[in-house]
């Protein structure tokens, strides 16, 4: 299947591996007349960029975007932006016993099963470093939904058993720690958590959450494409999520109607809004005005450097022990990913949008 | 937007509203030669019909569906197949209140916020109803499943605080208590507590869970059509689900990657498989041929007779009470449409998969 | 494949055969608002209606339409609109020797092919009756382009050897002859040529020809979604058409650039325009602001009473006679045809536009 | 409008400007095991390369490919082939008068008004280099399309007033003259009147034939995905295509019943066929089995030397003479992307096809 397009009037097709020449990104839809440089990108791309502390992959990647087309004069042309990063560091030789087996909890028997064969050098198309295309798509996103006055914040939740504390959060912190938590303290027992894992040769996971504000009420579609229902998709295609929840989330299922339901209200300007949050943002699968929040739970790093059992291509039992450069832990790097693929689902839902009445199509041809 | 299709080579266009003259369903993209009745599709409507108990609203309808196209000799001729179930209950007289003003914990506000106006008759498009639709197209997709091996089966795992006890498990159970429990003594138990919250003239929610057996290895592709993001859409884009998970899930980000690892190993046949699966059964976006096991959180009925408050359309503060007949529990009724929307997700990915390698085109076109 | 489906944001989706209970279609991305009656749609669906006239096939049927969903006090609501057709004169008893052999100039041998078997039935799902989803949604389409100020002419220029002459060119006789040409001197003369057809027992083909005026200039996108790339499949997806045209269209491959290159100017309002028009209103893909006008090549009918040779399912030698009630030219009905799929295409077309630039997005959302 | 993907189980997305630093294009969805060299791919894109003869422009370009993912060990892996062209003559300079002023039958106006602006250098994304795209992807379609058994073969038919003579055809010339035809008495004389035109500073037209042969019978679909309108979307989709016509075509509408049906018959190995082909290979919108035809009407190239009259942006009209370097004739140089889009639609057909059966899947799932 042609599994590497997400989207439709904003669309992109990633394409790329590990240790191929590059990894790149192909952007179609993309308004035109928007200011777009290669350092609004960058500045996405190094905060997923490996090698920033101890808690990720010593690999060495600049990761330095180039604009291919798209662009003329500072601006989008409206034709498809191609951007691409090239594999400086692939060091293909790490992976060589790869070939051999499958190891736990990634995709290469997945892989071999359905394509008969796979590029087994640093996971090939199932590494992380597939989500350079998305987040360096998303920063163009990023730009448009601030053209749309919608703001997105994404960040740690929790990293293993240490959760922020709400009455600690402070958005302006997510960035001055290295495990991108808005709130120092809990920031501080994640790393000791961390090192412990490390210690022990293992690995462990977290949540992320993420909260949208400024989206206008009616975003999205009923039926088959709500936007929380494109979240969905948009967050569990990233590697490592097993599990999204919007507003109360899984905690909703065991709540009453009668605590669950968010009162309608007015606010002080007198526009309708929800004298509380339960829904997360989204009711019908539309916008609700209300702040959009939803969470991602990431899986603990696979690759672990502790002996595991497993099997190699014919079905023998092997021990391995995986060596490479992997990162202890998914989550932080994973936050800009999730911030990214966000950005691509509203802005989709926001340009849909524009012709969801027929005043609408009225209005802008004039008649 | 047009957002009531669904799938790509198995493509569904569902239409209709809750006090419409019909509602309905074109099944696109179904293979020829599959053996189909109304019955076989009216046995998955039944699951999910009003007035089967206590539990669900005294509406009676007989949500029979008939075949307007696409058979022939008893069997599909490849061309779209369309199901129409008549709304024969529908009192519109109900919902006359509803017009003015914004029920809480519904699309009201949200349909109005994009459309200008809405069909407030029943909730329109967003009541239920929708998915009468996915049920008669789930069933279709069920059909061509059991051709490639594959079963399904949904059940409530909890309701409000009750959760089945593994131990009880018994997938015959599932259909003969009302609250579709595959544990007779949760059930009761479940049983209990909804009524309990019928009498504070409130609602609950609960978890459903889904387990597919059959699958075979490679199903689904990496990147963004991965097999779990397709079902975190699915289910998603059913009307009261706030969370997915897959596997582990949520606990998973709690776990350590010694312990949430998979190893692989071989079965006694030989084939390759895992000793466990906290995954649940996929791995890298495709299925790795252990069972695949999914849940998602569904939210209390939001229509409860409580009084409660809210604003009218010009966002005058209302007390309202809300008349009509209403399930106290979404969860039940629930079951047949995760499952339907699963096997829509699971025949797509099947069907797709046929073109993965050009050895499958080389035998397929002989050459 | 899913097969049945057309169109982006304005998409429909058509079911039904020949001889089954009923045709239909379903319209998704309708924007909301829209004024739309059982009539508005019934007046283009009479104008396909056999049994107009005595070069039309005597089977009768009224074509009533019926709205199912979608409308609710006299306006779209943005949900889907389903339309459906009951068959009422379907005499399949006409078509039992069908089902033994291959007419010549139809798809019963194909769909053999395809699908392994058919509904035979006046020619099942490749009967001209598909065509009437088409026109309903159509119908629709062409409200909507009325709102933002674009219209749409097609008729019949040429019936075999008889064309129209261009000074006799009256838009308002189109309808006020049963060949649906705007010359009533070349329909007199086409009536007659068709009169002998039939005296032959055969049949004759033709050329449609569609005017589209008031089109925006910029609509339609570079590449593979050019307004008159789409414009062609659309036209070539109706069953007898064998060739598409723009603008001079085959005659340019003869010019020279001097002569073809149309020369921009100004009009008197001091808007660009093109002196000449040999492009047909469209350059790159996008349109110019000139009139559109494209050519559609009409296969004759391949029903004809005559003795014909064939084969039978086995591969048997055999002459057949074709009973049942057939167009012995199919121009006339295809006209309504034509146009239904060009405002299609053009109202999809018109609604992707307005995300072309992102000036558009921030008066939108007003930021 | 995302306008630069094209396909669906075979899908394509093509990007880059004339005067860009690269044009590519990405393939996803092409079945993993394909052996695939860049050579492979050079073949056909050496047959559109410019400065190849004195009849197409003297821009010196190489126009070599490189493989940027989706390849490892020589075969395709089933994740994305990305491919990348580098400009590297691009003259800018030549092109800084067009900014000011519309060229004559090119889409500097339709991009002006589409988005604004326009990257004016070459032209942009309305190059004639953005086939490269087209055709490297379509090389890989047509390594697919060899594996089923299917052959495509298109030529120059006519240049002007000058055809190929149907009895000197000579599949094996097409290549061996400037002009691509399969006669090389006629291409002698098409070389001439070529001559002729760029003597007088103009340009000239042509028609294009493409077949195909080894189509097996019942690909394509039903109703809007009929393979030939898929056909003329692909073909219409090119530059300066315009018209597309298949089997008799325009000449179809002048025929008759009686003559235009192809009886069937059957072969002397048993196999229906048609006795004829009036209807270039393709019934309701499927393959028949006999060789597929079409032909494709391309206008003269728009940059012609001479004076011409336009408009500034402004509006104000001016005489030109465009400099720069251009083909006096684009039909041979198009040749080869008829022959590539032609290769994407077969391959995403047979692929499609692959499910048309309920028994497709059961053997495929061995069930």
């Amino acid at each position: 299947m042609a599994g590497s397009t997400f989207g439709n009037q904003f669309k992109i097709t990633t394409w790329g591996e590990s240790h191929g020449k590059a990894v790149g990104v192909v952007i179609d839809g993309c308004p035109a007349g928007l200011a777009l440089t290669e350092s609004d990108i960058q500045y996405y791309l190094n905060l997923r960029k490996p090698g920033q502390s101890r808690y990720t992959t010593p690999r060495k990647e600049e990761d330095a975007v180039e604009i291919m087309s798209g662009i003329f004069e500072g601006r989008t042309t409206g034709t498809p932006i191609s951007l691409i990063v090239y594999n400086k560091n692939a060091r293909s030789s790490d992976y060589s016993d790869i070939a051999r087996y499958y190891r736990p909890g990634h995709a290469d028997y997945t892989f071999d099963a359905k394509y008969g064969f796979r590029d087994y050098r640093g996971g090939g198309r199932s590494s992380a470093r597939e989500t350079i295309g998305r987040v360096a798509a998303g920063a163009v996103a990023m730009k448009l939904l601030e053209a749309c006055g919608v703001k997105i914040c994404a960040y740690s939740k929790a990293i293993g058993p240490v959760s922020i504390n709400p009455a600690h959060f402070n958005a302006e912190d997510i960035f001055n720690n290295p495990v991108y938590m808005p709130d120092m303290q809990a920031a501080a027992e994640a790393e000791a958590f961390i090192a412990a894992q490390m210690e022990k040769q293992d690995s462990c996971g977290g949540i992320i959450e993420c909260r949208i504000q400024g989206m206008p009420a009616g975003i999205g579609d009923p039926v088959f494409e709500k936007l929380n229902a494109n979240l969905a998709k948009a967050i569990c295609s990233i590697g490592a999520v097993k599990g999204f929840e919007i507003g109360d989330g899984f905690s909703a299922a065991r709540s009453q109607g009668s605590v669950n339901n968010d009162a309608f209200t007015t606010d002080t300007a007198g526009h309708i809004t929800k004298a509380t949050n339960h829904a997360g943002g989204i009711l019908g699968g539309m916008s609700d005005s209300s702040e959009i929040i939803f969470r991602a739970a990431i899986k603990p790093t696979p690759s672990i450097s502790r002996t595991q059992h497993t099997v190699t291509r014919e079905g023998e039992p092997i021990d391995i022990q995986i060596k490479g450069r992997h990162d202890p832990i998914i989550v932080p790097r994973a936050v800009v990913v999730v911030q990214s693929m966000a950005a691509l689902v509203l802005i989709d839902a926001l340009m849909q949008n524009m012709t969801a009445r027929v005043d609408y199509l009225r209005d802008f041809y004039k008649n």
